[in-house]
């Protein structure tokens, strides 16, 4: 199971309304029937080429013999099937080859792949996201020789930004980009941790990859943005010369372990050549330009492995007969499935607050790209702009945290079977892990959301969210039984911009942003709390029509009671982490370095 | 590193007093000195023996050829070891053969091989744990026999409760056991997730069986214990024909790999024979009897998982430069140790309060089961049992949840490299993720808390024991630095017994233990926050001395600081769920099977 239609269906039709986004010029190819069908045919791609060797791609990790990487077949035949469906292809514009679709419909489309077999959609979003940066900053000769193979999946994408000695630390890089003839450059150095860095399903690979051309300014000022082909390619798309990127090491990782996590050097054993993208020492600021786009991936990724767990839990749970409840302990009587006990409902619920709330987060943003991408008036672009940068680091790092949580449970609701490889749940545990750090980790976006994108503008972004987010309280409000959970939302929002308030009139930054960590994941925690109140007030207004049938009466409630259940097991800690950082607690900071052994 | 020997000699002397517990004569042959030297033995031989193949039986875990169990040397070689040492022995009494060591040695010794190895030191803490079982309630024949290989560690132990169809639930075991010659028993039935249920290392097993004879009682006053060995054994302990236990499977789990974990099949291909240990239809009581002890083991196995972790990410984030200070954004400055980014910080805070508070827990219980077994009075002992069995669910389950969570952070501090399985912190994460389900589930132990230990007396135990952590909420208030840290422990306090008390007044049982796996781990939080300000006390006593050495006092600073950090960020995350606790909260109970997908 790698989907809930239904809930996708909700998500997007009734609590999104993406019909209205349809409507514009750009998407005019779209419509519910379109989008229906495009999920109808990634649900089967997915079902029938990327969940069933989803165990063996983690068993069977690449190995790198007599110089190449080898890995299963399945891989190379899953992203075959990928990119005959065209979906290499489906956010880019008609004019650069690709199918227009609007970012929400790739976002939700990635993740049925990525709920099935995260290790092997890498490599695709991966391309997906190369070529995009190619795209929006590329010169017109560069798109037109990398972007058709890349849009039909024959040539792959990385991005190359971290080194062994620079992970978080982009300013620090070493890398080194220097002029050579016909405008390209000789790359030289070596960057780490690059997923899909090699492999030999593509018939190229195409690299991004941050470096510096010397007597550039010191720091993240000085960085340059590079297309660096794994062979390199002539005008007319032909492949020529290895391009002397040598492979020095595969990463050995306790998740997503199907897709290849590399060592390169590039520039090793002869010259590197690579092609400057827009001018130079603008790389970071391109970079940042598509970083949005990334992170909602990235959280998307996250949010997909907590639902294949919540997905297979609920059904073990449902199947599976052991003990009996609370109130009846005669053993002659027959065992109960284990959903009938509330510990492991608990369990479910806890999964399904965080999957389905996060995943409605998720899709949110990604129309808020397509709002900003369809936008004409500069002013709504600069409020929209605004709110997607608040949001960003929110729905890269709650799922990171919370939906890793929820696979925690998955496994903990099937017992000893659950954290036996012959089950997906723990290896679901164990993909997700990774996306708690990279492309940012967990304390990166905390500094990213107070440090720049609420202190900013002196928290004119925040407040005006917190409108957004009173507008659904107000709305609640009205139905009697969400009463509750509005005011909850009320008091949680309340708390939050105070909070907000006291850090920013803190004049001193080591101090504000001492516990920023704690303050994105009580954000968060609002943030997600507010979708599911509009989730539950929408299942609210579904519920008063009459002669509903019985499975759609149950999907609805299911809202409502998944949004007390936020409501009163998981806001009240947000109150108490909001509380921490109201405090202006300095006790990690000032925590002397030498009171820790090891 | 396996082991920070200041905090356990705080731990043991300066915290817990144990030599008041040496005095007693039972443990005559023990002082603080002699102590020393078996910590410094074991941690030696953990050190040279088990440490540094723990990558290696992670990565080659046992497999079954040819009929046989085949796993790395080093298993062996580490086993025979710790033999050799006389630590399968440790806890015994001298007339069994033992060196009678007091119980919290046992756990202590037992921690730095835990800690190095976990996978390894399995196989000898069963056989303890086996052999202690049929020393309490064996007959003097079946003791003569099979006590002395175990304790010389020639023969190994298991524990057989679960079986496919009935983890949690022993109450529907199917396993029989059927008169035979000579006062055996024919044993006939399945036996899922028996750790070292088969190897090749020990010269017999000696398996530890819950079985039903037929006529009995239905069930758990229906089912008794029986040893079962591999081989037969002679009276004078000569090993005979194969038992007729199949092998029937290896289980492969996510961590604690190199234990084999084995489905076994009793009786197959021929009779099975097993003796009757103690009297039929008491095999429940029996194994609940050394139930207090094995709890605290496992508990412990999982604190020694985070204490590894902690280490390692510590001297990791002292020696690790990346990225510059809140204050200090000049690129051109040189980087600075990640320990100190204030994040970095609050996640070796947060290991160090769940490591060093549950150990404090763990070893203070170990002291309660010596106490308990050096106590004539019968009052004392009714009085030490009650307390024992109060806080026996929060050792297992507090750590099996707080220090997995005290992993994660460890693989966080070390950003990609920490999810790679170069560096030994994920496989820790993995390792300790089954110590939260084996021995009893996180959702078992809430029931136990709650539903037994604090509604089986309506309470008495509870405020006897909130009246004890009184006791140093008022030793602390003397101390000016603890004060707010005090306040917070008593309100905790206060909030504690007010939620009990609404529980014990809901007539409803299902609805009183609906959030009793919430109940807990706030009760959790407020036991080892009561840990933590007795630690603090001490400290903050030590630190009053003059000229203390730099590092004395920066380790006393420690312990004030982390009982802040624990007061500040975890207490009120306690409150919050006391609060739900106390509301009668049913929306878990309550919540409809049908709003579940999957």
């Amino acid at each position: 199971m790698i989907v809930d239609r239904r809930d996708l269906d909700f998500v997007l039709f009734e609590l999104l309304g993406v019909e209205r986004l349809l409507e514009r010029p750009r998407f005019a190819a779209y419509d519910r029937g379109a989008i229906r069908q495009m999920l109808d045919t990634a649900q089967q791609i997915a079902e029938a080429k990327f969940l069933p060797c989803a165990a063996e791609v983690d068993a069977d990790e690449p190995a790198f013999v007599d110089g190449k990487v080898r890995m299963p077949a399945a891989t190379g035949e899953a992203l075959r099937a990928f990119a005959q469906a065209g979906f290499f292809a489906l956010p880019f514009p008609e004019e650069a080859g690709g199918l227009q679709a609007p970012w929400f419909l790739h976002t939700a489309v990635g993740g049925l792949f990525t709920c099935a077999n995260t290790a092997i959609s890498n490599y695709a979003f991966l391309t997906v996201a190369a070529a995009n940066l190619l795209n929006a900053f590329g010169s017109d000769a560069l798109r037109e020789t990398f972007l058709p193979p890349m849009l039909e999946g024959r040539w792959f994408g990385t991005m190359c930004l971290s080194e062994p000695q620079a992970g978080s630390s982009l300013a620090d890089i070493r890398t080194t980009a220097t002029p050579a003839q016909d405008g390209l450059y000789r790359i030289s150095g070596s960057k780490m941790w690059i997923s899909g860095g090699e492999q030999e399903i593509s018939q190229n690979i195409v690299h991004m990859v941050l470096a510096k051309i010397p007597g550039g300014p010191a720091g993240t000022k000085g960085i340059s943005l590079f297309l660096v082909p794994k062979r390199r390619v002539g005008r007319d798309g032909t492949l020529g010369a290895p391009n002397n990127i040598a492979l020095a090491g595969l990463n050995h990782k306790m998740g997503q372990r199907g897709t290849t996590n590399c060592l390169l050097n590039f520039g090793e054993g002869g010259d590197c050549l690579g092609h400057l993208i827009g001018e130079p020492h603008r790389g970071i600021e391109y970079m940042f330009h598509m970083m949005n786009e990334a992170r909602i991936g990235v959280g998307h990724a996250s949010i997909m492995a907590a639902l294949g767990g919540y997905l297979y839990s609920a059904q073990y749970a449902r199947t599976r007969p052991q003990g009996r409840r609370a109130d009846q302990r005669d053993p002659t009587t027959p065992q109960v499935p284990i959903i009938e006990h509330a510990d492991v409902r608990r369990m479910l619920l806890a999964q399904k607050a965080a999957v389905e709330g996060a995943q409605a987060l998720s899709l949110y943003c990604a129309t808020l790209v397509d709002e900003l991408a369809t936008q004409d008036d500069a002013q709504e672009r600069r409020r929209l702009s605004a709110l997607l940068g608040l949001l960003t680091p929110v729905v890269k790092s709650w799922p990171s945290e919370h939906c890793l949580e929820a696979n925690k449970w998955a496994i903990q609701v099937l017992g000893g079977y659950g954290y036996t490889r012959d089950y997906p749940v723990e290896r679901l545990y164990r993909d997700n892990r990774l996306n708690h750090i990279h492309e940012g980790t967990f304390g990166i976006q905390g500094m990213d959301l107070l440090g720049r994108k609420v202190a900013g503008d002196g928290g004119e972004t925040l407040r005006a969210f917190a409108a957004t987010m009173r507008e659904a309280v107000a709305a609640a409000a009205r139905h009697p039984r969400l009463g509750e959970d509005a005011s909850r939302l009320a008091e949680a929002i309340d708390a939050l911009l105070e909070t907000a308030a006291g850090l920013l009139a803190c004049a001193d930054p080591a101090r504000r942003l001492a516990n920023a960590t704690v303050f994105l994941d009580a954000f968060g925690h609002v943030v997600i709390g507010w979708m599911w109140l509009r989730q539950a007030t929408v299942a609210a207004g579904a519920l008063a029509a009459q002669d509903l049938p019985d499975a759609e009466r149950a999907f609805y409630e299911g809202k409502i009671v998944t949004c007390r259940y936020f409501s009163r097991h998981e806001l009240p800690l947000a109150q108490a982490r909001l509380a921490l950082c109201a405090s202006l607690d300095a006790t990690c900071l000032d925590a002397p370095v030498e009171i820790f052994a090891g």
